[in-house]
């Protein structure tokens, strides 16, 4: 590869327009096209995003197995679980060093969809149901990789909430619940980080393919967020690839032939494609040869060992505690005393989903290698696992149990159910793992259930579990992580990103989701996840933002401090933690903010802010944060743009949703809300309008005989003031409307 | 007035352009125009639709209480609460009878708008949350109405379920939501009755005004459902009368003076709208004279005493009798012994809900003149009635509840949180209410609510009423027929037409309604009502379908029996009920059908026939109902039509929603759902076709060397064959895939 430096523009004005139009497409599967005429090298893409895809040369492109051994990461449910974006920096960092390490530009990733419903297939590769959570992890992931030299795709751009028919469905979705809960977490890491790519998805917005939506990849991402970097398409999202340069998109990934590129060439000498916008795209693709080159050009390689230690490190901090509770006076975990392993999955870990996401891990670790010499019984059989009949495990796992001091129970999804492609099946475990962990605690009920899965399972069998310990999939080093936990040398430390709910009916999609012939309806709005649930008042399993640790916290001293009003005001948060416990561990302190009352519904809370801070026994922190306007503002439909509406606002900390500590109230001055008024305005929006209110109330009085009770005041109040002239009520008529509305106009 | 037989074609014939265009207007708030040169008269239409408002000639046009005395029947929450079509001929014919006798033309009604939020401040004036329910009903009405030779408009056409901004807010409704839950009681009208009118709605459906949707007002209306009548407008509804012409719509109401007759000559001129549309709207005006004409011309008058009477029977047909527990080994009602009557309402009584409905009775009796020489305290205050101070009257009720045998309370929301124009403020009955009833109930556990309100109310109050009666709005008969009913005289024989929920929260339009910035999400789609709650398991106060009677009614012999099948099916449903009581009594059978495997997300049940029945003590019937394929069917959003999908549908036979008492299974054959194939069709779809499905497989053979797992196959059956085709994955290719294509179609 050439050492010359690589000169963007001059290479740009060299290429003739079938150059440029290549370059608009990939020349593989995984390159980019070159021209080596002007120099311009392929650069390789490859997936993510919690550890490198690089598929060998001669593999079949979507043959999973057959990819260079490099770190698997947990996936993001785990590491998001971690609400800890000093360590997400840090696996970003080693992700870009293995990608440097691999002659590779861009990894894809990461992956950061709001988790809709529980059954979206692909949930294990996405952080939260909550944007603001996955936009801060985000962020700090992308920065890692990028600190490194090479690239990130940030995807899947944008409302790709489901694996059902995902490359047609058009998501139906109002612009306030895309720009409040779909669009945030992109928002935040393209002007928090700046990655290299973002990833168009495969479904259309609203009825345009994401692809070809020129809203979406140009007036939001780039004219509003000010993304500086290229538009790349999902694996097969273009369609159309003159519309879709159109509309923002630069590069069409795999390559599909020759075709589209002539199509492009076509348009441009047609006149029906500015040449400047396929400019645009060359030059956008070139930029990213020009970043890449410096990491291609050297010689890197990764410290294996390391990033696996890390890798165990971010599993244990994404593994959630659900409950502990005490058995003959103490609970259960850390274990202490002899104990049994059940559960196919303790010898065969689930550790990673499938599809395009798969990493073939640099070592493999399960939790019964890790736990050392202990009994072990695997109870049920798993599809791909060691052939057995459930019933005879069943009895085994049982008699085991019945003499041990403690039972842990690892139960999960099988693999099949958790992948790209297809969404999941069921909420619950398999039966025959339900009916192990009922078999064995009848026997014993010192039962700690250790579960691996990508996205929230229902738990109707908690009962029989005074301690489950959520692990997610917890990549390569899971298995080591997960013994750590149970014997208390590591204290797990992640909290829920997303609610576990009681029953698939309880959740916000449950009726729209997978929708309908080619459509599905967001019609939860921005009623998402605990949005969902706590504003509906619906009961759950474990609320968002919950997790336990082998020690406890006290909250006090909790302030919040307005400075401001409407679009420049911001409140800082204070807020004293205290580990009042005798062990070290990790909390995290959420902040969440309530509008009481608004002109729009608004969730009954929202998470704002959160901090997680490690103490040892007796410790003591003051927590400050700082919200900003925009965390006190709803996306106003009418008026297309972020408001801060006056009034009461309350700013809430706690350990969850649902276990708030402190909360302070605010008073917020707001930002005026009218529009301008029209003949089709309210009398409501008249008397509220500071100029118009006074005209209309001096022009509308009715005549003495008129009595206007109650009744007749409320119905005249939601009236536009063209049907009252409709109506002629009161002498008031179209004449003297069409001059209040001038007059206001005037004005204004 | 004319007796010559008025020759509508002949009159048309000979009309301008501009008495053409002036027919298609009012010629001010109550009257058509007429057009004296030719001999056309104007004709009168007036408010309803349970009893004529008919405005004195000199009053204000809203002034509600001007207008000519008549039977005020109760309004549609408590008719429809009776599931009794024979009383709502006889109710509708007394209603033509008045209209007749007051030489009115139509009266305004009925409405047979969805109850998709308890709130809906009109709920009052519609019959259910069901729409089988209330297109039966309704048939019924308009039915006994048109009869005597006047004229129905049925309404709100469509889509108009709330008050809020009902006059420019746009319902955002899928089609398939539309077809299922929102037209199909104006279609059984329709189709069933045909209504002489039907008045368009002031809101925007999908963003269009109802004034000005062609595909509601003509294809729907017109082109499917054969409706011959004319097309009003709500009053005030049109903006633009050119548009709204070309729409389907005849009729602007009120008149809004000459400008919008000018600018329909000027269009038809211009040419921009076509004569022969004008031509139609005004031939149906002038048919709408021609069917008026003989009633206007007879010299009619009506039994007010014996219309009183149907009024009483109505009232208590209506009439829910929620709970009735044994207290001291018996059920508190009929009432026996000695009883004191609680609650301003049993004085004052709210017999009908506010707006344009509003009639000026006949005559007035409360339950307390009905009740004769009873104990009476008020208990508290309500708006509008005498003055007192609620902790004294309080009091006074505690002690006079003390030493009774039993306690009426009557209980109900205030007159003006049930009104046309605006929303009910909140679902729970005021605080000073639910005090009284509370400190009554601490003294004397005999107590007996009786429930005034038009729409349903949270009962959270409900555990210290062991008998609960809810009487709706009973209009001006209301007080003696719960008289009668509290003494046994009468049985209560309503059911539920709307389910009572526990909380505000679980409903399902909470979150969505009202609506912001003008658009209204209906976000949960089909499941509206019973279809909601009972989809998503939620626990209600009282379920759809529920009430009770004095006696008791055994279910047997359940059977169904299917002929044909796809469209041509159709289910002959029997079923035994015996009256096992002491007491005559009626019942209301329903019959649900449940689909429990389909392609769309389908409501767990849905009511689809029901028959109501008198009995004797000790006596028995077979209840025989057929139901057609239409009862089996859903719309499908992609082929838009309706579909019998194939497989088991289950017959449910029972007392309400959630007291099936019993069910069959059937195994319908359906009919084929695919649509044509195309390069976008999904890899499942062309396998699922039975011409693509065998030319795809035989082509996609994947070569020996690549193992295709459960999770690959599972991503690719979910693959268009398009994408399948840009991945060249197993040698399939574009060329491969468009001869596919043309195979498939040429076979077709």
């Amino acid at each position: 590869m050439s050492r010359e430096v690589f000169d963007v523009e001059r290479v740009l004005a060299g290429l003739t327009l079938e150059e440029k139009a290549s370059l608009t497409s990939g020349s593989d599967f995984w390159h980019t096209q070159g021209v080596d005429r002007a120099g311009v090298p392929a650069v390789m893409v490859t997936d993510g995003p919690h550890g490198l895809r690089k598929q060998a040369e001669d593999a079949d492109h979507l043959g999973l197995g057959d990819s260079v051994p490099a770190t698997c990461f947990p996936p993001a449910a785990a590491l998001g679980s971690s609400w800890d974006t000093g360590l997400l920096r840090r696996v970003g960092e080693a992700l870009g060093r293995e990608t440097r390490a691999n002659d590779v530009a861009v990894v894809l990733g990461p992956g950061v969809n709001i988790k809709r419903t529980p059954l979206c297939g692909r949930n294990f590769e996405y952080f939260s149901e909550d944007p603001y959570v996955a936009g801060a992890l985000g962020t700090a992931l992308v920065a890692g990789i990028q600190s490194q030299g090479v690239g990130t795709s940030l995807k899947h751009f944008a409302a790709n909430n489901q694996e059902t028919d995902r490359m047609r469905i058009s998501a139906d979705v109002d612009e306030r619940t895309l720009r409040e809960i779909y669009l945030p977490a992109f928002e935040a890491i393209v002007t928090g980080a700046q990655p290299w790519t973002v990833m168009c998805s495969y479904n259309k917005v609203n009825g345009t393919y994401a692809s070809e939506n020129r809203w979406l990849l140009t007036e939001v991402l780039r004219d509003e967020w000010a993304f500086e970097g290229l538009v790349v398409s999902d694996w097969g999202a273009v369609h159309d690839r003159v519309p879709a340069l159109a509309a923002g998109l630069d590069l069409q990934m795999p390559s599909v032939g020759s075709r589209p590129d002539d199509e492009v060439v076509a348009a441009v000498r047609a006149g029906t494609l500015d040449e400047s916008v396929l400019d645009g795209a060359a030059r956008r693709v070139l930029r990213l040869v020009e970043r890449a080159l410096p990491g291609l050009r050297s010689d890197d390689s990764f410290d294996v060992d390391a990033h696996h230690a890390l890798a165990t490190e971010a599993a244990a901090a994404g593994t959630v505690l659900l409950k502990n509770e005490p058995v003959d006076g103490a609970p259960l975990l850390p274990l202490s005393g002899d104990f049994v392993v059940v559960g196919e999955f303790a010898r065969t870990p689930r550790y990673q989903g499938a599809g395009s996401s798969q990493v073939n891990p640099t070592r493999l670790e399960s939790a019964l290698d890790a736990l050392g010499d202990v009994p072990f019984e695997p109870g049920f059989t798993i599809a791909g696992g060691p052939d057995g009949d459930d019933a005879t495990l069943r009895e085994a796992a049982v008699a085991a149990a019945r003499t041990a001091g403690t039972v842990v129970v690892f139960l999960g999804l099988p693999g099949p159910d958790e992948s790209e492609g297809y969404d999941r099946p069921r909420l619950g475990l398999p039966d025959n793992q339900v009916a192990l962990l009922e078999a064995v605690a009848t026997v014993n009920p010192r039962v700690v259930v250790v579960l691996a899965n990508g996205s929230a399972v229902s738990l109707p069998w908690a009962p029989h579990a005074p301690a489950i310990l959520e692990t997610w999939l917890g990549g390569q080093a899971g298995g080591r992580a997960v013994a750590q936990v149970l014997h208390g040398t590591r204290a797990p430390s992640g909290r829920l990103t997303e609610t576990i709910p009681h029953r698939l009916a309880d959740t916000p999609a449950f009726g729209s989701f997978p929708g309908e012939a080619g459509h599905v309806r967001y019609g939860e709005g921005v009623l998402v996840g605990y949005r969902w649930y706590d504003t509906r008042e619906l009961d759950v399993a474990f609320p968002f933002g919950h997790g336990l640790s082998y020690t406890t916290f006290v909250y006090s001293d909790v302030r919040a401090v307005l400075t401001g009003e409407g679009a420049s005001a911001s409140v800082e948060v204070r807020v004293r933690v205290t580990n009042t416990g005798d062990r070290a561990g990790a909390e995290v302190v959420q902040v969440y903010v309530r509008d009481p009352e608004a002109s729009v519904v608004r969730p009954v809370r929202e998470l704002k802010g959160f901090a997680k801070v490690e103490l040892e026994p007796g410790a003591s922190q003051e927590v400050a944060l700082t919200l900003d306007s925009r965390a006190l503002a709803y996306w106003h439909p009418g008026l297309r743009r972020w408001v801060v509406e006056g009034g009461a606002f309350v700013i809430e900390v706690g350990a969850s949703s649902r276990d708030i500590r402190g909360s302070v109230q605010l008073d917020v001055a707001g930002e005026p809300l009218w529009g301008p008024l029209e003949a089709m305005s309210t009398i409501a929006e008249w008397f509220a309008h500071p100029v118009g209110g006074p005209l209309l109330r001096a022009t509308l009085v009715p005549p003495a005989e008129v009595v206007v009770d109650e009744t007749m005041q409320a119905m005249m109040l939601g009236m536009p003031a063209k049907t009252v002239a409709d109506f002629g009520l009161t002498g008031f008529d179209h004449a003297t409307l069409d001059r209040l509305v001038e007059q206001v106009a005037a004005q204004a």
